[in-house]
Formats: structure tokens, sequence, C-alpha cells
């Protein structure tokens, strides 16, 4: 059996829409980060970065949401999910999601996780306030360079698309306008047709 | 033809090793960063995020470390540098990758470049403050969890030893005591004996 643990708002959720567009059987399991769910010693076990996603396979865990992408799209029964058969393509691919993970995440995170990086409280309210900065900055990129359209990569539908909307859904929280970025705007009601994208929401409401 | 831009002391060290490793023909384009090569009209329009490093192929651009390693185990010619055979053991491979560019760069990041986060002088010290505590809880997974050894995924060399080598490299400028890490050292210095590393050193020595 293959369990995906997940909490809702988290990155998770591109991990949840891969495996529901994938159609694998799996089994989600919620965890609840402000209970402090990622720090038991059973999950720390799975996984010692104390953070979702993890995905438990029979062959062992996967963690990282770029890496458990990739892996879903080469495990898929259901569709193509990365343009496996071609190296380049594939490559642009992975560049897309190591962008959201390294680049785009961490700005965000510096908006409600800013005592990883400083132990100082009035700095970290320094981070805060750039948060609607950084993320703009962000998806300046994604809408004017990043983003083929209608999908990430183009024509084709990717995992790239369900960590695309996942990050996008974090934009207004961060003060980010969206009415600056229509092609990413479009791309999330794009998202929301989809039955995978909706069964991955439902999943997250609980 | 291939270009590899990169500049000295940056992560673009791996992209060098890999690519060192992988016998294809590449020529590599030194940037210096404290020059502003990086905010050139012309390199921008190869890399719009402005950083390094940057893989220009015959078929276009391709950014992001753990993408550009990948892609270099996918094309090499000489050496099997990744199991591209095995989706499971790729995955762990890309997670590793990932859990250097999301985490531990970033981490390290916060030392020099802590202006990217905020605009607060005094912040940015104590961003510059934490360093060494979260560089050293970095190692301390990668020596405890995740380096399996000899090389980071076991038996088999791949593309992820030339990644470790580099980010290793900048423990001792972070202030991380490397004697509480004998196999990450005892790693770095099997790196050294390879050709390729001393090549790729070559090349960043100019």
């Amino acid at each position: 059996m293959t369990f995906l643990y997940y909490s809702p708002g988290s990155c998770a959720l591109a991990s949840l829409i891969a495996m529901e567009e994938a159609g694998i059987a799996y089994e989600p399991r919620r965890m609840d980060l402000s209970k402090g769910d990622q720090k038991t010693p059973e999950y720390l076990k799975l996984n010692p970065k104390g953070r979702v996603p993890t995905l438990v396979t029979e062959r062992g865990v996967i963690t990282e949401t770029p890496a458990i992408l990739a892996y879903i799209s080469q495990v898929s029964r259901n569709v193509r999910l990365a343009p496996l058969d071609d190296s380049f393509a594939f490559a642009v691919m992975q560049a897309f999601n190591n962008y959201l993970s390294s680049t785009v995440h961490v700005n965000h995170s510096h908006g409600r996780r800013g005592s990883r990086w400083s132990d100082d409280a009035a700095a970290i309210e320094t981070m805060k306030a750039k948060v609607a900065e950084t993320m703009t900055e962000s998806v300046l990129l994604i809408e004017n360079q990043l983003l083929a359209g209608p999908w990430v990569l183009g024509a084709n539908y990717s995992v790239a698309d369900g960590y695309l909307f996942t990050v996008a859904n974090w934009l207004p929280g961060d003060g980010v306008d969206m009415d600056r970025f229509p092609k990413v705007k479009a791309h999330g009601e794009r998202m929301r047709d989809r039955a995978a994208v909706q069964q991955a929401l439902a999943i997250e409401k609980g």
C-alpha cells in the first residue's frame, strides 16, 4: 500500500493532485501541523525532516515535492503526467518545479516560518513585510516567462500544473494582487475544472 | 554546442563536476557575480532569474541544479550517473538533491544574501548569526540519515555526490565544525580523488 502524508494548505496539495491524476491506489493521511503531528517519533522515523509531504511506497519513503512529482509521473497509470521520453522537456519541467520549491516556496515561508532563519522577533517581522514583494516578483517571472499556457509546459498537462496551482493559492494571502497576473489566474480556473483537482481539494477539506 | 555558465564558489560546481563525469562536449563560461555579469541583458535573456548555473543546450536553456543534474545523468555518455532504470531509487536521489537546493542552500544563503528576504540591516545580521546552527542541523541529517556511504546513494556514485561535495565545501566558512561529521568529511576526500572533480576544480580556479 502507498500512503501520502499531507496537511491542508501545504505544498502537499501538489502531490495529492498528482496522485489523483495518476490513478495509483493510495491512502491519504492527514497531518495537523498545529498539533505537532509532524514532530511525533513515529512520523520522524518516516521523515526525519518533520515536514510534509511524505510519500510512503512499498519500496520506502520519498520526500520533497519535485522528487515526489517526478516519481508519480513515472509510475502513473491513467495519464501522461510528464514528458518522460524527452530529457530536455523533462528538465524544463523539473526546473519549473525546482523554482517553486527552492525560490517561491522559500519566499512564502518567510511570512510564516521566519524563525527558521532568525531568532529575533523584530527581524522576523521585517521578513513578513517583504513577502508580498518577493512573491510578486516570483509570480511575475512565472506569468511572463515560465507559464507557456494553457498548461505550464504548453499543450500538455503535467505534474507541474498541480504544483503551480498549489503555490498560486497562497498568493492572495501573501498580499499579491492577482489582477496583475491574468495567465496565472486563468490557469487556476482551468485547474479547478479538473476532476482530480476537485478530488484532491475534497481530501484537503476532510 | 553546449555551454555551462558558472561562477567560482557557487553551487554551479555540482554541474561542472557532473559534466566532467559525463564526458559531454561543452564549454564552461565563467561569470563574475561581483561584477554583475549575471545582471547583463544578454545573460538575463538566457536566465531571467540572474543566477548560476545555466546550462545552454542545443534545444534550449536548463536552470536549477537538481534539474540540470538529472538531465546530465540522462544524457551521460561515459558513466552511469543516476539510477535511471529504477524510479524509486531515482526519486531518492532527487529528494537528496532537492533537500540540498531548497533547505541547505537556502540556509547557507541567509549568511550572504539575507537582503533577498529583509530590507533591514539589523535583521540581516540576525540571519547571519543563525547560519552555523541551521547548517549544522542540515549536515547532521545528511551525516546520520541521508549519506548511505561510500557514496550518497550507497555503492553507486551519482550526480548527488558532486552536489553534496559542493555544499560541504561551504560548511567551514559557515562556521560548521567538520570534525563532528566524519562521514561527510571522508566523502569529500573520496571526491577529491576523482579526475572529474579535479578537472572541475581546475576550471573553477581559472
